[in-house]
């Protein structure tokens, strides 16, 4: 069968790879219908992870049974089903509790898995004909027969979860001021969630005309950095005062927009000085230990320095991480059966698998509106 | 001055009443713009209630300050703000956790006051040219200077918490299934409340015509009890399964559909039937301790046959109680005020305070449209 | 191997009864090495329950891995385990959030397993030499090999965790007053359990000195109902203030004790009456919808008559229901291996398996001081 | 009156100040009977603050009411009652969710007020003969009369809360493994709270003597860093394993076990890689956003360099700041009078007013077993 393969920084490949089998009674083998590219992957295709060549990538995979494992209880072939980003084993300790993006089981020695991504385990990525999905009763959740929302559903292996994840960490309430920063697919996402729970006021920072005009039109109000500090705008428009909770959906790769130079403690550091006292931070964008391509030491290893007296003064909390997609998937897919919830506005492009390296490569260098790709295998 | 006056059952005048004044330093005399009725004056105007004659009515004002205490900080002569229908000190052992519906300080003897109300405390109702408003910084908030959203505002008092409490109390959250039970002026803050917490499926059980439609443009699904078991309907509807969430705006006043007399209990008992195993109820409909109208001896001192059995097999959990203004005014005005929330849809008319009599026997007979009326001193 | 099988009303005999076999590949058997004798049982014992003779009683097993089906990850044979009392899937809606009493998978229709129990699925109770656990990888948790803490440990399965599952139903916190209904093994784990909560005071209710002793020594307040009504004594005590929360450990077959007679609303209506405003409830005594032996066909239904116009003036809360292990177990276990806990104070008889009949009918009357029974295969 | 008067590093007096009068009508002016020096206090008393010379020290004050505002609800002259170490209002946005240490009203243009506290409002210190507590019935909690647990009540102002505070922000449950930074007084009340709440295992890493004994007293496993890199240590006790909570009781002066040095983002990156995977840390100990005596100009701003892709990678949480002392102190006081919590054992000196050079000097040397002193006015 057909996979995306990472060959090195800035090249993927579609090629043939081995078709993957049933291992373990639990398992059942998907047959793709919809893969998206993440984000994530951006930052291993610009050799800024420790991915090596002949990763095999893609962790947003959604599909049909096509075989089932003796144990499995609840799937048959021919089902429709969504899979998680997460791989998870469903019974320990993290995942007793719905934490799936830490299980301890499937990738020992360390807490998490995820199909197609560096150290988080041996699950070859799901940009591929087909897909092994470990634990299935739990790996995967079905959705309704047939082909109907499928933009939608393929949403909800990774990105809504993970947006909805921020808002989650934040602890988003009725009638907050909220903001994010980053108006990419996550952070639309965010924001989609953010006015789904009902906050007052979200703030979206960015500084590209169509991901603003995006947000703006969901009911958010759009900052663009490019035309001066965006803590400075946002206090200004709020006289003076700052916000109730803030997402980063950005993470390590932040351009500080005053200095217009990476600044990976950029977006924690804007954070803290725009939350209020006693607010919250939903930190969803990704952060690494290991940064090959890092513009100095510190941070090459993860280290960043941060405003942490302010950060105490104000008696702010936080929540980081990954997202536990096991605690959202159910009730958003259920949002969008319901027609609560249309996530898809933010996929820009459906290609057929084949096309994954000029998607990847157009991806990378947000031209031609590439946001958000779905690739159809 | 004017004020409404309960002269014994289906009957209220406008009456000379005397001039309220500061008490205590820490008061502020209100002069009231806009007074609401609430579905729970009709359980005093229909003698179903301790209340007697002579009780002045109203716990839903708001107004301008008039007179400032010489303790209280944070309010001027001219401020606009809206009170609570709660009464409260801000400081004993359940209002310093911002459950303001049950102070210990302000009605000795008893959890709870509230203005105008028969048991909740010696606060005249606000229904009203002018209000005295205790321990003034913790009892009135303050929105914006001017006429805009006086309506949306007038209804922070009561009804508009009061909804959302229900949602609360179901702990109601993204993509899940909410029953309803009334359609009537809170059952519809319910049901907005529901959907702006991203409910995904929300069914409202009443037989009036003109709020279910209501209901429906607001986005939920309307259930007609005149058309069968809403129970039945919905299960039927949902494949078998039942919902989430069950929220009662309706209480001890309530009607069997099935058998078309009142049972006090029935609301309850239909929830318990409906819910799933592990559900959450919201009980913000109305119970009494002493109902002078009750068809049972039982039911006179609030004691109730319920289906206690069938509750503990499904795991249930339920909260009961009038509101804790406190803990949602604040939110749902920044909410109004960003153009998120626009409650007032509730409201059918606005008359003069001295239209009093007239609006409270058309709203008690449900006539001409009357679901929400606001008046005008 | 033997089991013990119910054999009508008053009567259970130890029988040989068919080997377990590994049915589906994420099974284990158990050989059984302790196996408790719960109050629930007795509600079967006597007739009180819809239990049909040749049902096979236990659901509070533990022992050591005997066989292991292929698609189990973390048991192998040898391994030392306890069981949960629930019986689930671990994927399930409920399951997934840790609400293992409400499986939707293996009981199919209603929600919720256990192991010997009638209604609750087809699992034959363990109370016998063998015991088949399905999906063993989440409805086994391994304990240290060897026998230390056999009695703490076999505490486990059901009846600490019930006792915790009340104090976290009525979110039991620091500093609190609370009152307990019921000294009996569950009582005892509850008043343990809100002691290790940080719980300020805590009133036990019962009338059998050997219980009310025992809660005494772990630093409960006993309360002794045959000397008159507990509400009053509790609130004279208290100079005429309630309590916090609130558990009730009897559940339907309560006796009023200021009646005398049985009232199966009883602990309820007087936790309504002596739990303070904005308190809660946590219901973990059993009640059912079918009872045989109800002393009127309302209750035979499981319909009570609750004073609940006071529960909702009130503002109460309240959480009900059997127990979810899975939410407990682990964190149990973990204080019992730190030394910090040590539930095995209530255990007052260890006996062979072929004591059983005697056992049931001791502990039946309240004889000998039979209050916690283990068998021991 | 006489009140201590700080002259500059190193050095306090005890001087006449002007005493305190009832300014607003909600104010008592309390008679001082006990009143603490934290550890806090050295932080000013060693230069490490912005404190100027005669700010007046002291924010754990209780005593007698002595005169009363007019205003003023529930308090009479001889009351005795225990003030916290915030100064709140009881009715802004953060004191209506209990959130005292955060008030937006009595220190305008900053969260938060304190007594005696450089940048933390104006109002002075309550190491003195009397103190005028502002907003009294939200200030001040009334205790029981006499002088029955003077030296424990005392306590309730601030230290008891704050270490209560550290394993409320870890959100420290049953069953858990814990590890505090720190064994002075704050990090004793950490421990003993997570005790009173229900950890399994709570480390505590320190490395004078004394103090390690005397939480090895409470139950708690005592780390010696003077013996080794104290995360090794503990993982090494647990196989490899880390803990699920971590709580700094140190803040930024603390010294790095391995370099010797002073390393003001020691316990934080210690803690995160120590604390497993999902886990919580309660970071109470103090962080400053100025720090005249900083090795370095990013610390001396409260710039820290941390280990932020770690803390990421494990999706780590975390709450910061000062206490909130309203939302625990009513409960930690009950606990008090029922007998169950006895945080005095903390208590190393009282010594007159008079003696408070003395005792600043010895206790900030950490000689002659200084760790937590009552003052007697």
């Amino acid at each position: 069968m057909r996979g995306v393969v990472y060959k090195g920084p800035y090249k993927v490949d579609v090629e043939q790879v081995p078709d993957p089998k049933i291992e373990h009674p639990n398992d059942v083998i998907l047959k793709i219908t919809s893969t998206c590219i993440c984000g994530s992957d951006l930052h291993m295709y610009e050799g800024r992870t420790p991915a090596q060549a002949g990763l095999r990538f893609g962790h947003e995979p959604m599909g049909v049974v096509e075989e089932v494992g003796n144990a499995v209880t609840t799937l048959r072939k021919g089902d429709r089903v969504v899979a998680m980003c997460n791989v998870a084993c469903g019974f320990c300790k993290n995942c007793e509790r719905g934490l799936s993006g830490y299980c301890l089981t499937v990738n020992p020695g360390f807490a998490g898995a995820a199909y197609g991504f560096a150290g988080w385990g041996p699950f070859p990525g799901g940009q591929s004909d087909y897909l092994r999905v470990p634990y299935a009763d739990y790996n995967a959740l079905k959705v309704p027969q047939g082909t109907e929302h499928e933009e939608d559903f393929a949403l909800l292996a990774d990105i809504f979860p993970t947006g909805y994840h921020g808002t989650e960490l934040a602890k988003v309430s009725i009638g907050e001021s909220v903001v994010v920063f980053g108006a990419g697919p996550v952070g639309e996402m965010v924001t989609y969630s953010a006015m789904l729970r009902g906050a007052a006021e979200v703030y979206v920072v960015d500084h590209i005309p169509e991901r603003l005009d995006k947000v703006k039109k969901i009911g958010a109000i759009p900052i663009d950095f490019s035309k001066g500090d965006p803590v400075e705008q946002i206090k200004s428009m709020r006289h003076g005062d700052g916000v109730d909770k803030g997402i980063d959906a950005v993470g390590y790769q932040a351009i500080n927009p005053v200095t217009g130079t990476e600044d990976p403690a950029y977006v924690l550091n804007a954070l803290i000085g725009l939350v209020n006292a006693t607010g919250i931070l939903g930190m969803i964008g990704l952060y690494v230990t290991n940064d090959p391509g890092a513009k100095d030491p510190h941070a090459a290893h993860g280290e960043l320095l941060i405003s942490w007296g302010k950060l105490w003064e104000k008696g702010l909390s936080l929540g980081s991480g990954q997202v536990n997609v096991k605690l959202y998937q159910r009730h958003l897919r259920d949002l969008i059966i319901a027609g609560r919830a249309k996530p898809s506005f933010v996929v820009s492009h459906e290609l057929p698998l084949n096309d994954a390296p000029l998607a990847y490569e157009k991806f990378d260098k947000r031209v031609d509106g590439f946001t958000k790709v779905i690739l159809k295998p």
